[in-house]
């Protein structure tokens, strides 16, 4: 089978089983599908679950779309005629709990070809992040050491190079802080002279085959805690957050919106509440306190 | 004194009066204020009423900032070395009931420099918009009308060509409706043969001293009106799209974030609690489904 083949056999599959392992964790929601189709070419399947047991609000989206290429992407990559293949999973959960952290992933994989139908370049993308309300450095080091060992079985350069890529790309540089405290993004990754397609595409998959070893022990963890309404509110301020990074600085986001994707598989992203408090700050010497800190000054956590 | 002058003493004096207006009108809220200065030159002030009876978060903000143009504005007038000078106000108001639109207003005045300090180029911007979570007819023609009676004293053509610049402008493409119910917006406004510079901040001045006139009834119509809970989420819902729209296509919001403003001061647009539902769709024949139905088929309300 070609890559394009296998790695979109790939996401089926693993679009399944994440939502099998998240459904089991929740324990009471399950996830509600929706097909669509692409005018353009292609179409994809967008799993919702809302109001579960744990999770609040969460997407599992896979999308294998393909035709001419957007104008977008015509004038960014210079060409006047092309056509192109994309398929990709897209998920972000968020937990009903202050205590469970919220979790982002994505892994894709983008063909262009000229007029004749050859493959002019191609490559993956991906990455998964974790977005706490409450900092727990065991939960940081757990997430991050599950991406490194990924990372390492493929090069040793990986994991220091896609965590960096991380903390600078879910960064709020309106706010002077990170989104979360990272994880591993890579972005363009091409075959060249030191690795073939094939084993960007291998660890592309190793790491979406990771996703449930890496979050589910921590949605385990704290699925039982008790929290507080001031915690709640926290939680929501801190969602803010998320929502100003997801539509003023997420190049996917973006791309989704101005190629007319489908919105509501786009902005399945965003929490279910949200505040924003004016000028709202941390109480000094809090938990609170504790996970600006972390935000600000990105860690090393393994 | 200078176009400058007398319009900056207006804004002082406009924030003055439109605080104590709303303040009267809420009964209880009072605007707090933060001042804050520009590292590039000037400042502003920040005046945020929180928790009021009537207006659950509202912010009425000044500035007048000064310096070298930032270089996002040098590339999109492609000039190498110049200075600007721009003041103005702007205002939203969320008020806590479904039943009480929400309002923007804006009013600027903008001056740019050679290197021997002449005036290469200047310009009068601003609006006022009205966004409801319920249509009252009646309040959307009072609304208008308010505006359109400034308008037409000063050209009759203003009225109309504002208004369509209003529905273009506060539209989120990728939902295909209108922010709200719309109003009037209007951007480089500069003298020409058949107008002075004066002229047109007279309209501007004139313009701002409406606000009180346009929105208070509104404000006083429906404060004590009664609403349900299913009511208050439908609120937060269409809350997220104001978000949307000021988070993704807002140029002013760019801007501040783009050239480093102060973020707690751009960001004051947004409303306290919002909330996002997967797919959310108004049901057919409610008094929501209503709304909609405007919002993608803007009206001529006078």
């Amino acid at each position: 089978m070609s890559i394009k083949e296998t790695f979109e056999a790939h996401i089926f599959d693993l679009q399944n089983r994440i939502c099998e392992g998240l459904e089991q964790s929740d324990s009471k929601g399950k996830f509600v599908e929706d097909q669509w189709q692409r005018k353009g070419g292609g179409g994809g399947k967008t799993r919702i679950l809302n109001n579960g047991k744990v999770i609040e609000k969460g997407g599992v989206n896979i999308s294998v779309v393909h035709g001419e290429l957007p104008d977008l992407f015509k004038e960014k990559f210079k060409v006047e005629e092309a056509s192109f293949y994309a398929c990709g999973l897209s998920l972000v959960i968020h937990p009903t709990s202050p205590k469970v952290p919220t979790v982002h992933a994505n892994w894709r994989y983008f063909e262009m070809y000229d007029k004749d139908g050859n493959i002019q370049t191609a490559w993956f993308g991906g990455g998964t992040d974790l977005t706490p309300c409450y900092l727990d450095e065991e939960d940081a080091k757990h997430f991050h050491k599950t991406n490194k060992n990924i990372c390492d079985k493929y090069n040793p350069n990986y994991y220091s190079s896609f965590k960096k890529e991380c903390d600078e790309y879910f960064y709020n540089s309106h706010r002077d802080e990170c989104r979360g405290i990272g994880g591993i993004f890579f972005d363009y990754q091409k075959a060249d002279e030191t690795r073939t397609m094939k084993e960007i595409m291998d660890f592309c998959i190793d790491s979406g085959n990771a996703f449930l070893e890496a979050y589910i022990p921590i949605m385990e963890k704290h699925k039982h805690e008790s929290y507080t309404e001031k915690e709640k509110v926290w939680q929501e301020i801190r969602r803010g957050r998320y929502v100003e990074f997801n539509l003023l600085h997420d190049r996917g986001t973006h791309f989704g919106i101005k190629t007319k994707g489908r919105t509501e598989s786009i902005l399945m992203s965003l929490p279910s509440t949200v505040r924003w408090e004016y000028n709202h700050k941390a109480e000094s010497g809090s938990a609170e306190e504790k996970l600006i800190d972390v935000l600000k000054n990105p860690k090393e956590w393994v």
